[in-house]
């Protein structure tokens, strides 16, 4: 039963990265300072084609011509901000998939208040550490140690669950084990590796990579499923070639662009 | 008679490099943010000096202690807009070279007119893809995908040409192969590697090193020429020592700080 | 006695560095942003956890969960100065240590400005090139070229000496020979490497590394000394690996990570 279903996604997330490829999709990103670079540079190795565009007098019109549109508040500013929420409401305006990786939430007011008004907009995917996600859903008392993750995401399964069921969204949490929901389906993925919290920025990259695969599938959920799971087997690969963080985040971006179904067939690891 | 044209080519390009290692020019970018970091790594490998400086209250302060300026549009807003204005009137009137990377023309408003406004202190070199030339130019009905070029650069030809000897700038149109004119000479350049377009902003790399370049040459054309020479032959070298786009940026930087006659006068690939 | 000081400075140096490790310090930065990315992964890796965050509104609330504040003026404007005086304000007014790097100090009218403002709120520690640490000393008639540094820190001793008494501040100048002051101690290290001149924003790195010591340590004094220790060994080790900048960033994050009490023991370098 199991290892049909962990077939049926190893197969559907080949097909996904195919299309995703061959379509190679444009994704408008609205990104943080420190992720700008490592989240095109992802984005052009798995195939999709970066746009890093944020000012309030073009953001709905690149919107327009993009596939897909990510929000990450890593590196937040109330004229940022600003720029999010008309990106975010053009995106669902105009029924492009929009993604939104809340970087922080539960940390300051700031990004509390920014969530909240993003989330009015109704993200289609929205992808954060465990942390972030119970921050996000409302997990009161929860202090995330800056933009790392102080909680498991088997803790945050719950805040996940009903988060994307409250919000109408896939919520994705990503850890030692990757969950994707959307508030009835749930699927845990085991691939990864530790070294993917030693390099900055990764957990953002995927964030951006989530958007290309939501461009192009039809079911969200799929499309969250698939960009997890190919991320975590590239993370996989890469740290057996790495040295360390320097040369991990070189051999993820190599193995970005050249993971196919052969390793994914092999290597994907869905757990209960 | 083109053998000799590539003789004297390389020639010039590798005095130049000598000549601009030497100098080590000081480049005030105005650059965007996914291009900052492999810009000013850019600009250090090949041997100059980069700053990245863009606050209205200095950059006229800053370009007169600069030897060239590079203006890139990338990620634009309104004050950056003011800035890069002001700095390249600053570099107008006090007779230093400045680069215009007009990223993403063609696709908003906001980009087209901040080029509309950039051009009226006549860029020394203007350098984009094929599709951003031809919006420049004013090639109607353009519409870029995102940053990256939908045209080729035989297709920019004309529009080159024709906005090189209206502005009285250099242009270089970068793809397959490389375009440079002054609206009355023209050389093309074919060397590089598809491999280029995996790594994010090494477009506005080269931008970056056109300056730096620039900074060195009595004569912009030659300066450009040299520029796109040297850049292409360092991402040939690159493409034969990577394995995906991780490694390539890597063997790329190392590439440029390398480089020197050999290189050149080796390689150096000139078409009609 | 030189020997003796030497082997108190290795093992001061490599039990801060385990501490650091095991307390894995928030160090929040208000870094610029051709920095951020290479700051973060040097805080990363050598086992820290780093956060950018800038915004006027949420810069105090941050410092309140950080262990550390570095505020870094390379990509100047005045929204980030003031968010830059909050929380230097806020680092004081709560006893979190707070490293300044003066980056272009000298170089513009608005660059000085800041610089003042920020020294009344008494940084812990100030690290910068002999030529910013000159200017920030008020030394007349020098003129930084750019961010890199046209004088050695020997000429620089002087300046450190007075600004390290007259801020009560810990004052670091790095190059070929780094110096740490606390106006009477002086502490001179020649590791490191003339690579790391080759890569942007090492310096930036190294400053947002000295944070995560602070964090660490009672004692800035050793603070600085260990910050500055670990980093030149790990620059000195980079360069016997690397072939050119590209893998000389590459194989010095590498060296951030793996770096030990060993390489200290064997490696330190303090001369007279």
């Amino acid at each position: 039963m199991m290892s049909a279903s962990r077939a049926d996604i190893a197969g559907r997330t080949a097909t996904l990265l195919a299309t995703m490829r061959a379509a190679r999709p444009l994704v408008h990103n609205i990104a943080n300072y420190v992720s700008m670079d490592v989240a095109a540079n992802a984005l052009l190795a798995i195939g999709a084609s970066p746009a890093m565009v944020h000012a309030r007098e073009e953001v709905a019109e690149f919107v327009g011509l993009s596939a897909a549109l990510v929000v990450n508040i890593g590196t937040l500013s109330t004229p940022w901000i600003e720029a999010m929420i008309i990106a975010a409401e053009a995106a669902k305006g105009q029924g492009k998939p929009w993604v939104l990786d809340p970087v922080g939430a539960g940390a300051t007011t700031l990004r509390n208040e920014a969530v909240k008004m993003l989330l009015t907009h109704r993200p289609s995917i929205i992808r954060g550490n465990a942390s972030e996600i119970m921050a996000v859903a409302g997990g009161a008392g929860v202090t995330p140690k800056g933009v790392d993750s102080a909680n498991t995401t088997q803790e945050a399964l719950a805040f996940a669950l009903s988060l994307a069921e409250h919000e109408d969204s896939i919520v994705v949490a990503t850890g030692a084990v990757d969950i994707v929901t959307d508030g009835h389906r749930v699927v845990k993925l085991a691939n990864g590796s530790p070294m993917m919290a030693k390099v900055t920025a990764l957990g953002c990259a995927l964030s951006a990579v989530t958007g290309a695969f939501a461009a192009a599938a039809t079911d969200k959920f799929d499309a969250a499923v698939a960009a997890v799971a190919v991320y975590g087997i590239v993370g996989e690969i890469a740290a057996e070639q790495a040295k360390g963080p320097g040369s991990y985040r070189v051999a993820f971006l190599d193995g970005l662009e050249s993971i196919g179904p052969k390793e994914i067939e092999s290597r994907l690891r869905i757990v209960d």
